[in-house]
Parts: structure tokens; C-alpha cells; sequence
């Protein structure tokens, strides 16, 4: 069981496999590579992967203050100019490698295999790396897509129902951004917490194609590919607001909320922006509102105040007006300046209130202080 | 006084004028940017340019491991997506900041004025970054060019005649890498230690027109640009043995005397070949041989053993074979591959060693130690 499809990238095209059990056929294919594989699942790596580097997944390690520690290590395992790198892991894996090979020697080939369902439905493909830097999450980064992708989906099995449900939410979210048919297509797919390899295939397979139509379209995230950052903004705020005690797709998961929830208290929606604005709600309840079974903890309390603060702060906002994603009259996605006003601010803040009200998270009541 | 021409590049077109006074213009167009200077420059710049940021040419500032200071400093100033860098001084300060005008939100854009005559002639266009890391020279890099390039020969009164001597170096690297006669050409120029505002104009444009050629049909380095390392792979060894005693310039300048002692020792030159690369061995030796006046100081020893040490570990060789560029039999430059064996070695050795006498430069004899 296994689909391809071709990315085209201002490098070159790359291709993308959805299937399982495909590693066995690169270690086969690449035997030479230097393997950089998120410490947790070396010991899926078949002892054929002689040359290996470890990474510990965590977000310090994801920053320009890591690199010359990987730089390094590549060197040390003897990596040159005709060296090919293959990476396995998630998001920060993705992230590091990404990063690493463009600018080792000036660039070296690579291979990606996602190995959470975030990087699986979403990140993979488009090329773009997010690095920490001084302090600052996601402060620098660059565009530098692997020559192939590789997804298998034999490692969804070692995810917990909290990373599969973020995954299902980037997922969403593509879908989502993209048109009403392709989120109605994406939840004939059948995603849920526990789906079998073949619908897992469906729903990687079907964000994947949608993704691709964005970032062919848009590769340096000038236009089209901006809606992608539906529930990124506010949901960014929330993850940091709570120390990273709320995940990066469960994050998107709550900011599609908020947005929602924003479209339908400050815009006119009309009975179709209306329909599948709540549509998308039910769908986010489904994974983690009161009626979800309860695999996401909600934290213990989220200061909506201090995620206002974080939200101030996001890169994306002009110096006058916030950029925001959110639902238009048809309830399609628009990327749309508000000017920064106290009344602004008041109702960004209803929005979040209403997002944790409809699923019935705590969080603490905001003051609406209005920053200086 | 003043010409312009076009570079195209995969990310688009950038312009490069050659003059003098273009400072003050820059800071009228582009009062808002940032400046990275050099700090010994940090005076020239008008008191407009309120944006600052300073750096020291150090070869330790040209590191991944200090580019998350340079992108603190870049945050501090304020700087977002919007924001023009522009970088005023020579080489270490185009790789620091191509590096990370690339990176800063994934890519800012940015002009570069060189200002040793070395980036004049050569670096300033291409877009490349060399960049240290993990205690290896040159490790990382990229490529990422400048909007906008603007030589101001006004900065060439900064400069030391050594300094001028190894810009020079490179400019005839260009032209003579581009055939002999871009070669004759660039010396009709009048190239020396004391031009004319006029005559920097002239061998700047020849250099910088020649370059373009080669930029334009390889752009990532892959076929003909990797013969504008003529004289860089002996000339880094030379650097990297006297410990940087030995300046890049003036290594590229030793470096082509002995590709060109190789050639006359170990190929069968044509006539033409003979005066092409005796007329090559003269132009170096006016500037730093005996005839020369005693400008350039030459390091109290070489080492040439220590130099073959580090020549066999430049980055370009392969594990069975020396890459080197070298005049082929006519007199013209050839990237080849020289099996490495101990024969070989010794004929590396030999030609450094004829190098040296040929400038009456003092060094240590060879001990022709084959390593393991």
C-alpha cells in the first residue's frame, strides 16, 4: 500500500510517498547516508544504518545555538560534498536537518521521513525550516526541501492520542484553508485517534495533495500560503502562554477555535459562512471538547491575559495592526489587518474566552489591560 | 563617475554600480535600514543612518557560532520582515551578513558595499557565504544575494597596499580563469598598488564583468565556477601553515605561482601555453617578488611540510584524489584530479617549493612525509 506524488520546488521536484513500512527500502538505498534520527526511535533503525547521528527532540535543540553542535557531528561521521543525509523524526527533527544540510558545505541532498502525524500531514513538505535563535522561537530559518519524503505511517504507533490528535489538526486546518469541499473530503477520511493504516494513508495522503496546491502556488509564503497560518497566530500565543504546556497542534487545534469564534461574533456571516464555520467548531470539539474522550489533559489554568501579551508579540503583526487569519462572510479563510485599538483588543480577548467557554477549559478571566 | 550593470541570480536580478561618494546616496534612499558595519568604517557613515549595528572583521565574527549574537542585535534594532539591511565593509562582514540577511525570518532583504578591494573585484557579486563552524574554516555556507551592490571606490583609500596587492590577486585570478585574453585586458587597466579613482573604476568593472559571466552560467558552483579556485586550494594550505600570517589575497597569489610552478614542472606546455603562464608567474612576481617594493612582507618561514599537511585536507579533494585547478597544456585552467600517492606528493611539494624561490620568499625544506 503506497501512493506517490511530485512537489515541485524553485530546486528542483522532489517526490512524496505515502505508504508503510518504507524503511527498510532506504536504508537499502542510501546504505552510505548519515542517518539523523530523534533519539527515541533509533532502535527502529535497521544496524544496516552504520553512519548515525542522535538528536534529542526538544526545542533547545531546535536553535542556531545547536547547530555547531550537528555541524560537528556530521563532520566527525565524515559527511562531504557527495554525503546523503536521511532524517527521521518529527517537526524538530525536521527543523534541525533542514537547516543543517543547507548550509553544511553549502548544501547537501537529504531525505525526509516524518515520523509524527504533524509533520506526516503538514510539515514535510514545503521546505521551510523554523529555528530558534537569541531567545526568540522561530526567530530565523529558510526555505530547503529534501530530494524525497517519505512517509510511513508504521510510525504513528508510537504516538500518543495528544500528538495524533495535533496532527489531525494541522490536517484539518490545511483542508480547511483551502476550500469547504476539501474539508468535507478530508472528514470522509475517516481521522480520528485511532484509525486503521489505510485511513491514515487517506487523511496524510488527502492534507498532503491540498498542502502541495499552496505551496506550488506560493513557495516563499508571499500570498496563498499565508492562510496556512489559520490558528497559528492565536494558537502560538497559547502555547506560549502556558510554557508549552499546550502541544503546537493542539495550539492550532484552539486558535482555529478562537478564530472562529471571532468570525462569528464580529462578522456578519451569511447562512453559509454560518454552516460550515460551525461546522469546523463541532469538528475541533469532536477531538478536544467536553464530549472528546478525554485524552487531552486541559491545563491547569490558562492565563488568557498573558496569551493576549504573547499574541501582541507574534512577528507577523504590522506596528500598527494585527494580521490575523480568520473566516470571511462565506466563511472562507482571509488573511486580514486590524488595527491595534483597545476595542480591538477586547474582542480578540472575547474570542479567546468564547473558545475556552464552548469546550469547557478553564482559564483564568482577562483584565483587558491595554498595553502602553 | 559612475556604471552599472546586471547580475541574474535564481532569486531574482540584482544591480551593481561601480563609483565614487555612493554612501550618501544609500543612506537618503534607505534611511530606515539597518547597518552592519565594520567597526574601523563605523565613521564613515553618515550620522542619518541611525540603525546600527557594528561588527569587528574578525575571522572569529565569520562563525555559526556568532551569528546568534548578530541576530540578537538585528532583533534589538528593531528589525521585522520589512526591514532593508545594509552591510558596509569586506569579505567577513558580506559572509556574516548574507548568512544572516538569509535567515532572519527566513530572509531580509539587503545591499552590500564592499569595501577592501578583495570583495571590490570578486566577492561582492555571486552571493555565496563562507561561513566557520565548529572550528573548521569555511565548513557552512550559502548562497543568498544582495537587491543591491554598490562599489564605492572611495573606500580603497582605507586600504594597506597588502590589501591592495591580494584584491588585485583576484582580479587576475577572474580574468585569467576567463582566457587570456580577459587576462591582458585586466592588465591594460593599469592594475597597482596606487590607481586612480578612475583606474579602480576600470579593473573593478573588468573583473567584476568577467566574474559575472561565470556566476550567471553556474551559479551553485557545480562546472565552471569551481575555476575561479584557481589558487585557492594552495593558497588557503599557505594561509591555514603560517597561521593566517600569509592574508587570503596575497595566499590566492602564491597560490596561482604554484599551479603555475605545477604546470611548468609536470605538463608538456605548448608555446603558447609556456608564455601564458610565464606572463602569469611575472605579473605575481611584480607585486610580491623581488622586484616588487618590499610592500608585502613575507612571513619569517613557511613551513611547506605543514602546508601539505593542511592541503590534504581541504574540503574539495575527494578520498582517492587532489582536486586542484591548474593551466592544462595550452595555458589554460583545468579542474583535475590527481591520484593521491606519494609521487604525487612530491610533485605538489616541488612546485610549492619553486614558488618560493621564484619570489626569493624564505621557507622550511620539505621533508616529503608520506602520510598513512
Amino acid at each position: 500500500m503506497q501512493d506517490s506524488f511530485e512537489v515541485s520546488a524553485s530546486t528542483g521536484t522532489y517526490a512524496v510517498t505515502v505508504g508503510d513500512q518504507l524503511l527498510a527500502d532506504v536504508v537499502r538505498e542510501h546504505p552510505n547516508a548519515v542517518y539523523i534520527v530523534d533519539t527515541i526511535l533509533e532502535d527502529r533503525l535497521p544496524p544496516e544504518a552504520k553512519r548515525r547521528i542522535r538528536i534529542d527532540a526538544l526545542e533547545a535543540n531546535k536553535s542556531l545555538e545547536y547547530a555547531p553542535h550537528l555541524i560537528s557531528e556530521l563532520r566527525k561521521a565524515g559527511a562531504d560534498r557527495s554525503t546523503h543525509l536521511v532524517a527521521i523524526g518529527g517537526g524538530i527533527i525536521q527543523d534541525v536537518v533542514t537547516f543543517a544540510a543547507s548550509i553544511f558545505m553549502r548544501g547537501l541532498p537529504w531525505t525526509y521521513m516524518p515520523t509524527t502525524l504533524l509533520s506526516m500531514v503538514d510539515s514535510c513538505i514545503g521546505g521551510k525550516s523554523s529555528i530558534n535563535a537569541a531567545g526568540y522561537k522561530n526567530l530565523v530559518g529558510n526555505f530547503y526541501p529534501p530530494k524525497k519524503v517519505l512517509v510511513d505511517v508504521s510510525f504513528i504507533s508510537t504516538l500518543d492520542a495528544e500528538m495524533i490528535a495535533g496532527g489531525l489538526f494541522e490536517a484539518a486546518k490545511i483542508c480547511y484553508a483551502s476550500n469547504y469541499q476539501a474539508f468535507l473530503d478530508y472528514l470522509a477520511c475517516s481521522p480520528g485517534l485511532k484509525m486503521t493504516d489505510e485511513q491514515a494513508v487517506n487523511v496524510i495522503r488527502h492534507s498532503l495533495l491540498t498542502k502541495k496546491w499552496f505551496i506550488e502556488i506560493d513557495e516563499f509564503d508571499q500570498k496563498e500560503r499565508l492562510l496556512l497560518n489559520f490558528g497559528h497566530t492565536f494558537g502560538h500565543a497559547l502555547e506560549a502562554a502556558t510554557d508549552f504546556g499546550i502541544s503546537h497542534g493542539v495550539g492550532v487545534g484552539l486558535g482555529m477555535l478562537v478564530a472562529a469564534q471571532y468570525a462569528k461574533r464580529e462578522t456578519e456571516l451569511t447562512d453559509a459562512g454560518k454552516d460550515h464555520v460551525a461546522h469546523l467548531i463541532e469538528h475541533v470539539k469532536d477531538m478536544i471538547g467536553p464530549r472528546a474522550e478525554r485524552v487531552l489533559q486541559s491545563p491547569a489554568h490558562v492565563d488568557l491575559d498573558l496569551a493576549m501579551e504573547k499574541f501582541e508579540f507574534d512577528k507577523k503583526h504590522k506596528s500598527d495592526s494585527y494580521r490575523i487569519v480568520i473566516p470571511n462572510r462565506e466563511g472562507a479563510l482571509a488573511l486580514v489587518s486590524v488595527s491595534k485599538t483597545p476595542e480591538t483588543r477586547r474582542k480578540i480577548l472575547g474570542a479567546f474566552s468564547a473558545a475556552f467557554d464552548e469546550i469547557s477549559w478553564p482559564y483564568q478571566i482577562p483584565q483587558v489591560v491595554t498595553p502602553a
